[in-house]
């Protein structure tokens, strides 16, 4: 069994997703389980008809992804954490049920229920115009489908898991974009490893706007559950966010009609250039921690929803080119790297799960360590250059 | 063979809807057929490719249920009368084909040819704002699938066929509902019985807007034909409603260039709270009745487009909780219901066809009977309170 | 073997579309292969999923037509001859994915790919308002699947492969167009012949708005390759185009950042109404050529896209009812034909592929021919009645 990719699809060369799975001939010693599985199917009914997902699987973790809902990750597994949260929207749901003009702009509202979804590729941000341009909330790449899926297995031991798609954003007279992600396990780690590699596949250099929302809701989520990271600056996104400052680490539990609150933040990388970001429970014993290169994801945004559990309790943790302005600011700012004719970006990130309190003391303790670089610069008012109102009020 | 239902349908349970058949084992002692009948398929091809078909028949009557399009009634037909209409629009329409955003909001159209669809459940009415939301015609769950489907049957003599779905209407930062809604046949009768539960799985109240399209053409509608109902109070809902007010309980037949007339009523129900609105053929020989409860459907509005055959010749008869006037309208006079969170607003309702002069007589001694109770109060021109252009124009 | 067409699809009498073919029995003497093929299935991942293909070929020609957008023509060969271009829009784009209301109501270009699509049937042209219509670029017939697909084979020698497919364009309250598209290859053709029949199903006249829109790449376009038409008059379209009035007729190579410019045209006619324009590579050794009837399609359209090959190197050649331009200008021109009810329009033209010198020389002869009824009136500047811009310059 070598590590030949076996292609799950590809419109090309005519090969349909069918339903399917492999598994490892090796079984774990401790669970007597298979070190590691990947299984894919085609949900049906409702607005999930015709959504494709594929799940890997390895000793201590498990998630789902989503191929026709542009390489988001639906959901997933730690041991007995739950990784994900409950939206109102209760399933994956197909883009045809997506029609991102609804509700003025905001109809991708309508399928916003994963873990991690991206926001992008030619614009993120709320709706709005940008000259002749017409934006809608966080773009087309989250409701479009891979065309190519293939999955590798190196079934060595301390082998991994991969799956990589290619989904195409284009248009006529607009940009052309081709996203490869690839999501892969490696044997015996609580981590999910994302690379990403955004090509522009059009003849003339184009600002790219990408943004991954990364949502957690319990257990991660709690009253008291608190989120890290190494904080060169901070700043609250507008007035309702500042009313937040005095507790901007820490949760609350749900309260029907809370109102969105967002901080932006620029954080210290490490010698490589990485950096961290983790939410951590209140009892210090689970912890969703995000590591990250700063480089190629410079602007980080937290988003906090603590509203009712049936309204979606959620916190967002949302690294990126960008903060999610209205496309105009953020180019304005110099925060949208412009891509050359068949230039790449590459981004890179992993979720590493902490589970039991040596595990999260031993997350926490990077944070801690980055962040003796110097104290974090809290700004109490939303900050001019990061936000909007904060320019219009100079 | 028992009560148990069969799943048709289940996104949860991984259930795949495909074509199947139920029939009964005993035969009618008059026709030498099954005394009930139940079918599903799928359509293929054009705009209704993959568009699900649930067909309920017993001695007297089927019935076509479109889980696909919001459990709406796509047509039937009651031994030799047909029951439906013709719309321009030929054949059931997926939902990916009907872009609400269309036409300046008014795509809905696009999907419009069914005997019975819903509309609300967020907002019906025709295109506008409310605040910061932006309303299309006649609301989302016309337009969404169910993602649950159940069949029950009741063997026994003067047993039933029922067929249960269940749809959401959901988004991230707006209402969350879910429509369960219950199609019954009874041995023997020639009537089809409704009942929706609508329920706010939100966690703040939402006011509901919810309205019956119910929608019939031949033979029931033709020159000479008339609907009765019994009338506390009846307006136009504007001027062009009010031309015809002479004329306000018959119908012509097919005039090219027909521009759609429609009133407003408050009708009187009966001591349990149940009304009956009927529509009859100009020889009295065929009737279509609805029965419902008023309490739950406080308003009525009848709609007459008497236009060219192939435009469209058809009459709506259309309880709901509301005017289809634009929501904040609506709102502002005390018409949408508040659901709490957690609740629930059940309506129900059935179609009697009355085949024959005898039938058709003793569905309108009901509507005779409750007239009885007071003369039509009878506003020849739009009333303040039901029309904006009344509360406008005083 | 008979003329009996084949169904391949037809929602009606619920023949669903399944992947086949068949094959001329008779081999072709010179090159021992089949002397006709058709062959049909549907494409599967990103946003193709779900488009139907159906390709019809003889001995010289091969062509691929999409029953689910339209019964445009995607692509096809000639020899060595490639028909069509590369847009920037990698694949056949499944109407689900085309939101014509995008980019404020360019949405189109989500999907626009082929080397010939329909614009109209109800309008063409850009986005806009005309009174209460919102319209969107090229409008809906480009994204609306057939509904019933029939293929015939006339196997005798000289015989012929054609496909006829059925699109409906309907809405309540809008126009309802029925279109009937045959495509035919005849044996030893290089050459595909198209017959439309459009049909008014409503009860009111409607004014009908049709465009081709022809679209050649490489290796017919390339720097050096020119267009021809046997012009009557001829002016550009806007000051854009009046930049490149000195080279109208020729073609550079692809230029990144290149704007777009388009000229309108009147041909003449032969004495049985058909007209001829084709574009030549700079060698004159390819041609693709269009014959086409004057007569229902008046207006011609050249659109020169000669931008970086990554961006959709490209000219239209665009007979059609009318202009592309906004319908209120077109209607208050007189170019918008009125289709009573149960009305027919029928279009009729063939595409030729000259493949050598000698086969290029003789089509353009005709060219040729038809010009020396009078010299070509060319404007060098946008001419009033046919652009808005040359009119609000009066």
């Amino acid at each position: 069994m070598a590590n030949t990719p076996r292609i799950l699809l590809d419109t090309a060369s005519h090969v349909e997703f069918c339903p399917g799975e492999m598994v490892s001939p090796t079984l774990s010693k401790s669970s007597g389980q298979p070190v590691w599985k990947a299984r894919w199917w085609t949900l049906r009914g409702g607005v999930s008809e015709g959504v494709q997902v594929v799940e890997l699987a390895n000793e201590l973790l498990e998630i789902r992804i989503l191929p026709t809902r542009g390489m988001g990750l639906w959901n997933g597994r730690c041991g007995s954490l739950e990784l994900g949260w409950h939206s109102p929207v209760a399933n994956p749901v197909h883009p045809a049920y997506v029609n991102l003009q609804d509700r003025g702009g905001l109809g991708w509202l309508h399928g916003f229920q994963e873990l991690l979804c991206r926001c992008g590729l030619a614009f993120n941000g709320p709706p709005g115009q940008d000259g002749g341009d017409t934006l809608t909330l966080h773009g087309r790449i989250a409701n479009l489908p891979a065309h190519k899926l293939s999955l590798t297995v190196d079934p060595s031991p301390g082998g991994a898991l991969e799956l990589s798609g290619e989904v195409d954003e284009a248009s006529m007279f607009g940009p052309r974009w081709r996203l490869k992600s690839t999501t892969r396990l490696e044997s015996g780690e609580p981590t999910i490893h994302l690379v990403d590699e955004v090509t522009n596949l059009g003849g003339q250099p184009v600002p790219l706007s990408l943004l991954y929302h990364i949502n957690v809701g319990r257990p991660f989520l709690e009253a008291g559950a608190k989120w890290e990271a190494p904080i060169r600056e901070l700043a609250p996104r507008d007035p309702r966010a500042a009313e937040g400052m005095d507790e901007v680490f820490t949760y609350r539990g749900p309260e029907p009609g809370y109102q969105e609150q967002a901080y932006f933040a620029e954080l210290h990388p490490d010698d490589t250039g990485w950096t961290t970001a983790l939410l951590t429970n209140s009892s210090e014993a689970a912890a969703f921690c995000l590591n990250y290169q700063a480089r190629t994801m410079p602007c980080f945004t937290v988003w906090k929803n603590t509203t009712a559990e049936a309204d979606g309790y959620v916190t967002g943790l949302e690294p990126g080119t960008n903060y999610p302005n209205l496309r105009p600011y953020e180019r304005a700012h110099g925060r949208l790297p412009s891509i050359p004719p068949g230039g790449t970006y590459r981004t890179e990130f992993s979720i590493t799960i902490g589970d039991g309190r040596e595990a999260v003391a031993a997350l926490r303790e990077r944070v801690s360590r980055l962040q003796r670089k110097a104290p974090p610069l809290l700004n109490m008012y939303p900050k001019a250059g990061w936000s909007p109102c904060a320019d219009s009020n100079a």
